[in-house]
């Protein structure tokens, strides 16, 4: 008997399907891409290229070929020299990437424009005026000419398009069958739910990065299971939300009390545009509150605040300004605040190509539903669980432990 | 059958001896004690609080009776009231603890002063200037008679005292035969070793809280084991250190490029003062880079900077900047930049009283030399290991967890 | 020929009213009299005793008497302890001063309780709901029986009192009939009007030292100079905003353009919970956000945010971070931030004892209107005029100059 | 008569001529003046652009000739390349300016290297081992060919090079007999002195934008008055410096006490790692400190301290933190701190061409000896006065003021 014959590494084409694919954080993945596949940049910044995953058999980056869903015109090549103009990227990369750019244009097809979106592009639009049942079919079939295109064995889908608004809790998710009677019925649903729904039905696996309701609701977990494909999220945990996470746990370790912790965060880019409208910035306060919330019960009367300022002049640099005030022993009142300065696109998109290759091994080894493995990269991990960001590594490190010792039993 | 009989918490006093027991953190201690004791105080900031080790018999705080070595004349009254002029203590527990402090004062005796200390008491100038062998049995009778007169079962002694200068490495120190006969040759000895030496020979556990050289000696380490009791330091992990040691694993488990980090830190207490000395401050900046270098092995060519600089308007309000500089995928270049602004003394006193507490346990258990599961409470801990602060409280967790669950079976 | 014997300073007593007469600035302005009379504080913080202002006439500190008008039930000496609690005061003055403050607290009586303040005292609330003329002739007979009682020669009131909401503006506002007539009418005018109505009605000086209305509507400047007694105001400018005022012209002289300034204020005590309201907050938002707007006229595309947040855990002591992002030569984006860290009520106190001061001065020299020389101290200056600190604080020097020059042939 | 026909501007062309001629600052200089002449840059950092100096008759920028001595080798290209790397320059402008850049280039000669300096070029090295009066006379021929070559009616020579080791006073500083005499001895002297001498000798404006020694000896001063040429220096005042001179007088004006100022510099170019000799940092933090503590002087007790470190991965981007803790009425303790991030070479290449036009002025309105008016640009302005940077800046504008108005009667 050999050992693990159906998830040894083959060498054939993967897919990483975007949502959003020429934002700039998709941007970075195809200029990203290229410029390791030519050796111009280094893996800093990738989870994945750890030592600890190095016997995992996750997919080699080379093997990934990137097309996706847009509501804009536009091409990469621009989209890249904006963030080179905001020294995202650097000149050299945008230069020498232009051909591989243009190459993943050819593979960006509209996707559903939100209804009275002027700025959608003319497909994107007629996409979005479609039926419900007729938007999906759509999508749907974008996923099998890609495959059938590239040659993709597997392909992961990865939503990084910008927040949507807040969604009511809709009867239409409660589980998959009222799911698909509203879809016949013409029922509105939020767009990412759309995307989700036919990148399981089409056999992808699902990565929600963004805030949006995407694979979350009950019919969507049923989905999942029912068909026997692994999905994760959701919203990307990059930057203050991060931090706040390790830090949380220092003051519940050491059992002092966080009276009041202040988050002030301002970005620039179109992510923060759209989450200066107060309905599409909700759903982000939410999770980016709810972690600490939950990492300090023992804080009695915390009073938490979670700020989200559109600045445009910062671009793509997210700043943002954490006040923690304390009580430690006796009374005494102690603080802790601190500036983070990051590029939200360079955050973003290596954790993006690190969830596409964990999310790939997952769909080779046959995982069906929510990779709880797979918390530490998100603010609002699907599967609950320790907002702990060393509790979560832990759990990581544990999976890629535990999954290189057994013998994998499971092929897709 | 009777569980754990031996372990079972006795009701008799227990002793908690203090090296420098009038300093700011053993003055906290002390008034801390006392307001906890009569409801005046919670026990905000004490680990061993934390539901976690609820059921793991450590002794009741109330239980511990003060005493101790200084060096300084003084009472424990002024330096309370100079710590409630300064904001670490409020007027109200320092008034209701002045006859606590008085009984603590009466039973408080001269350390050993190093040569040349003008500032330092008449009796421990005395002391000072005695031979090392009888420095070693004035102490040991010293906690003999504190046993007596308090009728304390076990006693700990907690080295609270002011950083000594960083000692070269002494042939005195590789054994415990060659510390005995330096002992005996009359060859200066750190005091700090002295102290630890006649702790452990009298059977107390000994916890080294300072970066001094404590009983971190090859020749102390085997004294421990032999005497059959347990120690552990060094060099309490308080404030910034603790913060990089939370937040440096971020960095390494996202593999971000950490670049430089440099911390600036200020305080104005006398450990202020005596770490504006270049030889004292050798020590400690040695101690809180150690740390950080190991838990970002994956940054190459990292720069770091530690600096401490005395302001004395702080007094005991340590307040530190630190600036990391840091790379992330594609060459993007970011920061994170924090301040940390607490009461020395309010944050190292309720560890000093956990330690008091896990170090009691470990006695009344019967382990003996170097406790590792309280690394957490170091920045050099003794037993080394991972300085992921994170990693280190699960250790402790751990712990508390398989050491309630077993049968104890030795006793002390 | 006698030089000056008009304005030569003469021993008796003079008034100082505060509205708001125990909120945290009176308390403090009460405590800090009585601990600078007797020697038990310095005069650090106070603007009247610089250098520069020796020669000028101003009455002592100890001349002033003290009463006022307050809405809320309690007592100075419970203010001044809670004040100790929260670290403004030290336990030293508030105790020797408690015989000061129940003197003044003899000399407080009830003010305009708003409708619905359920929060108001019985006395404040019977006051309140009396017609507006009853109120104001209620309020002037309350001026008179104080320098009755008191002997006081001039007296001079200081809003201190919590801001009010944003008042519309009101046809009443605009000349002194149409006031007047309001007044008879019965119609609803804001507290502060009334305040500085009855003030400058009864020959106080009158200075507004909050963003309420106060003073400012032309119908109390046209009563100020019709009665031929001066008033000053609006808004004290104590933190952040006198931050601002010295830093913004920093980038205008050197043609540095700011892109965004952003400012994140956060404060804890009763004016702090009133600003949390959002009309309370209008008045302020506005005063600071003008400030730098004029300051930075040539910064093009400007983008600011002024954010005041309510976080109890802070009391008096008020917190703000400001993110300064501006470009320079040939397009480099540089960053400025800074923390600000004061007791609003230590910062305040020290400037309304200084307006008392230039006030009664310029009562005692027959000054009628606004006086423009003490813009300094505002951050909406009645007068006008640049926001520019520096500029405001020479001016104050040329008066200083000039008004110690000229033989004074007015006297009031 | 007709007014100031004497300074009407002419419209030859003139000189500017840069110590340190390929260093961070120059290389902007040379490449923000071609962008600026093509119109591919905007003014923004030139002080002389401000509307308060329009009539004033300064020279247009495109009449300035670039060229310089350099110690090192190398090309601007490569030295505009590296600061595009570095995010201070754009691609764009680096490009454009290539031709610009040759065209200085050609322009640029060996200056003095120091003994011993190996990375020094053939050129500058040959040069440095004359002796000291032959070194003068191959300055001042370097200058007289530089205005024949170009036509250059007047010259600006600019210090821009790297900081000097602090020079003890040398008897040879003190006049300009004694000066004379140890060149001809052939004693050693700093070089920045000698350029100095040739500068003035040759008829040139000196402009000392270093804190070397310069033209500040006594000798060299009286040097300029004797040939009737101006000079101004010292240490451009660009970042934390100027910062602190806008916020120290905020403290002073509102008799507020501060206790400490700490000011943590780091930088990472060539003139960081020059600083990182303490020999050279001496002179620095001298300047930093002295303004400090002249603006200050109501603040007893005052603690400072002035740190600078050299982080090599901020390149050219300074990042300084400074922590201001002072004390206000009746004891309260608060504190404000900073942080400036800002680069190098974009502060201080607009003040250099500033200087440049404000020093053609001087020199073409005959004035001789240092121009008091320029002090705000300095951390150490050789004709004393406030450090007070809007008090200085009033004495520019009040310059500009009578500069503009008075008829010119001098010409050179």
């Amino acid at each position: 008997m050999t050992a693990r014959p159906a998830s040894a590494p083959t060498r054939g084409p993967l897919g990483l399907w975007l949502v959003g694919a020429r934002g700039a954080i998709a941007t970075t993945c195809v200029f990203g891409l290229d410029a390791m596949a030519h050796g111009r940049a280094g893996t800093v910044g990738l989870v994945s290229e750890l030592p600890a995953f190095e016997g995992l058999g996750l997919a080699e980056l080379e093997r990934f070929v990137v097309g996706g869903w847009e509501v804009r015109d536009g091409s990469l090549a621009d989209a890249g020299a904006e963030l080179a103009h905001n020294g995202v990227l650097s000149h050299a990369i945008v230069t020498a990437g232009a051909e591989a750019a243009t190459d993943v244009d050819a593979r960006i097809v509209p996707g559903l424009a939100a209804p009275g979106d002027e700025r959608a592009s003319a497909g994107a639009r007629e996409r979005g005026a479609l039926a419900p049942r007729a938007q999906v079919d759509a999508l749907i079939a974008d996923l099998a000419a890609f495959r059938e295109r590239t040659g993709a064995e597997r392909v992961v889908v990865v939503n990084v398009a910008s927040t949507e608004p807040l969604a009511d809790a809709s009867p239409a998710g409660a589980n998959l069958a009222a799911f698909e009677a509203a879809l016949d019925a013409g029922e509105l649903l939020p767009p990412s739910c759309l995307y989700a729904y036919a990148a399981l039905r089409a056999g992808c696996a699902h990565v929600n990065f963004t805030p949006s309701a995407g694979g979350t609701w009950p019919a969507l977990r049923e989905l999942a299971e029912a068909s026997g494909v692994p999905q994760c999220g959701s919203d990307g945990k990059t930057g203050e939300t991060l931090v706040k996470t390790v830090l949380a746990p220092l003051f519940a370790h050491r059992n002092l009390r966080v009276l009041t912790w202040q988050g002030y965060n301002m970005l620039g880019n179109r992510d923060g545009e759209v989450l200066a409208n107060p309905a599409h910035k909700a759903a982000k306060v939410a999770n980016k509150d709810a972690a600490l919330r939950s990492l300090l019960q023992g804080s009695e009367g915390l009073h938490t605040h979670v700020g989200i300022d559109y600045v445009p002049s910062l671009h793509d640099w997210k700043t943002a300004w954490d006040f923690i005030h304390f009580e430690g022993f006796l009374g005494a009142k102690m603080s802790l605040q601190f500036t983070w300065t990051g590029s939200d696109s360079a955050l973003a998109a290596p954790l993006v190509l690190d969830l596409a290759r964990f999310s790939e091994l997952a769909l080779r080894d046959g995982a069906a539903g929510e990779l709880a493995h797979l918390a530490c990269f998100f603010k609002s991990p699907m599967t609950g669980g320790s907002h702990d960001f060393g509790a979560q590594m832990a759990a990581l490190f544990h999976y890629a432990t535990t999954r290189s010792a057994e013998p994998a039993t499971r092929s897709h």
